[in-house]
């Protein structure tokens, strides 16, 4: 009798990221060329609920490799926080035959499958994907470049404007609980100063700011700032200099939802190519509760619990690289 | 003795808009051209009282076509609202020998303008820089193309995301006593609604949505709102629908201050380029106190008063065509 | 017995142009409102011929209108310019129960729907699509606008580096037969001439330049040369100028296909949204043998025999425009 | 007596790469806070000939982090390869009371920078800017990363038009002596195959490519090659295939100098900034002779030596992942 054919999940939870799609590709793909069986499952977790699970070919991920967003669509999931609904969730993965599970999303996302993995015992594989870069033991996370890139775009075409008029900017990009966006945002739009959730309290940030002597010349100024509870976002912050600083043209800009979309850039959809293969591997090398990271340019697998228990450190020498920079 | 050359002076004053610098560079070239002098005054109609007033040969606006904003600077200035203030430009302009004023702006401006060439009988030809594209007589004006594509851009990443996480957005877009933007930024992006200032209410043309039965699929959607009094703003539509919809997965986004920067389209850079070559074609066939518009791809002298004081119709047909088109 | 639906076919064929998605889009949705059944031909008229056709619902055109290329493919197709091959297609078209045509393309495809329509008295309208904006009875052409984005973004690329070393540089760009593309390209991207097969030869333009002193300064330069036997192309024209002009640092820079790709920008999709949807009401309004032009921003009917009959004029003054404004 | 500030010179050489005025800003900068006097050498090399050496403050280098090209400037210089050109080069340095030297380039400009360090014993520190990344001792140069991005967009485009026709395409990028923008910009826009000038000769690689069964489907493909003499270009793979395989509709697009401009993206525009800020730390180190590299995203001083005489190895693997991926 024919030996059946192992079969891999694949889905992507949590917020979607620019690059998920070649991700999808790549685990399809190089899963498609290894022998196996893919099996794609819709919004998440949720999927395995409402059994949105459907066989994928090679065709299935074709011409996706540029798309933002991802063609699995994304949820969150409650049901998989509870017990039962994890033995829900297993009984269905085992109803559609699937032999182990590729997820790609950020912390919940990695949390959840641990969770799942260790109590039934199942092979599951996390790659990377977020814009916030947050995920410890990998260099970078499948989204942030694209992110980044979207940031320094609005930021130059503020600047247009800022630099017509002579205005002080603040300006909130997403970053809950890590400052890569804002800070490597700053550098790469030239902004006098980032202000980070990494760094103490906003007061002293702006302190230290308004102290340094920012804004001695008549020029516009422009001030990225994370969205998170420890800055209280650009618009607390605007209202903080304003009160200081009455003189001062302030205007805030809160660049929002548009930071997650757009066509991957090269670097995200290499990145995600590379980690979408790896993952298969992971699983050929039988491999379990592992993340697909990048260090160095080399793969690594990092098991999920280192993933998501530290936090990734920020280099804060780039404080200071943008305040001298800026002067 | 050698005769005075004419000395033509230009100013981009009020709301920055894409394509100024392309319309600046048209009007020096071809003022020095036509053997005029130029003179460049910085920030608006502040520059006559500041007397920021600089000689601009072929070379300062070399390499400028493709720059967002003015490198001229522009602002407000209280100052020219009063005759006192409007005397002491005057002032400065006989005092640096300028004949002739070519001005860039939108409403504000040209109104300034045409004041100010009434009360002292002196040539001024207007040209109409606004994103908002709402001056009478004219089909275009400079910046709207830009800020149309810049809308639709940002809409397309929104709707990557929309569309992953079945949401329903409502995104603003300026335009606060005009429709131009939001209406057509809704047809590029494949929208399902747009509300405009110029249609009666925003409860009107959400009431008439919901009942259409808009959102009767379960996919994501994306309203369009332009930033208005009349309109309330996306936040305050999205309220009015959340109250009513709960059930919905409600989100709002303010593209705000980047629909103002950005290298200009290939539209805006041509119709400045045209219009400021034309501008010196006024002058020198002793046109003042009319603004270049063009129609049907011709260039037309639109007297001043002309172009201010009437509203600029809009085609209210195309929000039928949104509509069908998103069915 | 309920009365059988009319049914559309909807086609494009010859050159793709950004926009044509848009316009299928348009095409299908107001076909489905106004109670149509939608049949997609793919491969232009080859599908007639393989059968390749397949019903449309409102569905098969979401979150296409962003995409460059078209959808339904395109192809050029022998056998629809021969008797028995219209005989086989029409023979398709009734067995499939088409009772109207959509025809989207440039030249050859309304040429084609015009013999074919005549000869069964079969009911076609033609949406110009195609980025050389050569048809007459329309102020542009679905994909004229995006492309000319494509080739100013291009060129203001191909400066950064021209300026940093001083070069003269040759772009081609296409337009066989007209001249919209590098006329228009080159006042966008502040080049310093235009060589458009509109114009006698390409001597002469090169020799009016030359004799106009253009390099009379140490800058870089960028002229934009046609792709046509009339030109002769880049390559061509660059060795007549280094016979002439050894000192020059000259290079060539083909610009080639991916003019003819990329999202459409804001105006090709409003453009083929409303000729899409004009479509529909051209057919509702028993017309056949028609294109849908605008003029004017008003839709406009024109006959088949005169838009492929007439040559498009090309509005010459802008040679001048864009010599005034490089100098 | 007052002691006179130490002052360092900066210069950009050989081909211009997209992120070079990102490092001029960083240099100036940081030079200025660390209180040194700044001048600046226009076109390489020639500028110590041809003394264009102007002091720059902090505000010669405002707004221009988004810019392509260089605004220094770039030549090649004959002279500077001779010894008495040399002599000629350290008479205006010391004329000029320059005492340091930040060279910008890639390997030409490293070499000549090395020979001049050694002979003259002169402080030089490098900064590699090639787009080609093909510098050893460093995991990127700057304008790679924006290079591989215009790459990948280009080819997006092209892929748009590719797919609706159904064509196989050859696309020419550069990459004389080095595949990285070919493999990288291969997987990024999930091409079906990269020819590269490390890999053997071009028909091994093409024979493997057509054993392998590419174009079985009917689907289109596209091969990235590089210009090389390895690799023979585009047209010469192009006619090998289509001798082979005259079946194929064979399309060829060299994609040319647009490679080496544009606006750098945020990991050029950050990697210049801190490569340039590093410059002027090694210099108060002491170190000479010296390239800065970034190696995990770590700074390091790479001798010139090292980074000149190493061929900067190629992952092979990726060639594989190409493969996988397009199946």
């Amino acid at each position: 009798m024919a030996k059946r054919k192992k079969c891999i999940g694949i889905l992507t939870s949590g917020g979607d990221a620019p690059g998920m799609n070649a991700a999808i590709r790549a685990v399809t793909r190089t899963a498609i060329y290894h022998d196996f069986d893919v099996k794609a499952v819709y919004r998440g977790y949720k999927g395995l609920f409402n059994e949105e699970i459907v066989p994928f070919k090679t065709q299935n991920v074709s011409n996706i490799i540029q798309q933002g967003g991802t063609i699995l669509k994304t949820a969150r999931c409650q049901e998989f926080t509870t017990k039962e609904g994890r033995q829900l969730a297993f009984d269905t993965i085992t109803k559609h035959g699937i032999d182990a599970l590729v997820t790609i999303g950020g912390d919940g996302t990695l949390t959840g499958a641990r969770i799942f993995a260790t109590e039934y015992n199942f092979p599951i594989v996390g790659i990377p994907g977020t814009i916030d870069n947050d995920l410890y033991g990998t260099d970078r996370t499948i989204g942030y470049d694209t992110a980044l890139n979207t940031i320094m775009q609005a930021v130059d075409k503020i600047r247009d404007t800022a630099t017509s008029h002579e205005r002080l900017f603040f300006i909130e990009v997403m970053g809950r609980d890590a400052g890569f966006l804002a800070l490597n945002g700053a550098i790469a739009s030239g902004a006098e100063a980032a202000i980070i959730p990494e760094i103490a309290t906003q007061e002293d940030q702006l302190e230290e700011l308004i102290k340094n002597g920012f804004r001695k010349s008549k020029n516009s100024s422009i001030v990225i700032v994370a969205e998170s509870p420890q800055t209280g976002g650009a618009m607390h912050v605007a209202e903080l200099v304003k009160k200081e600083h009455p003189q001062y043209d302030v205007r805030v800009s809160i660049l929002g939802h548009m930071q997650r979309g757009g066509s991957p850039t090269a670097n995200d959809r290499i990145l995600a190519s590379r980690m979408g293969e790896a993952a298969i591997y992971a699983l050929l090398d039988d491999q379990r509760n592992v993340m697909i990271g990048i260090r160095n340019d080399q793969i690594e697998y990092v098991p999920f619990i280192k993933a998501i228990k530290n936090d990734k450190p920020i280099n804060r020498d780039l404080l200071n690289t943008i305040r001298i920079l800026s002067t």
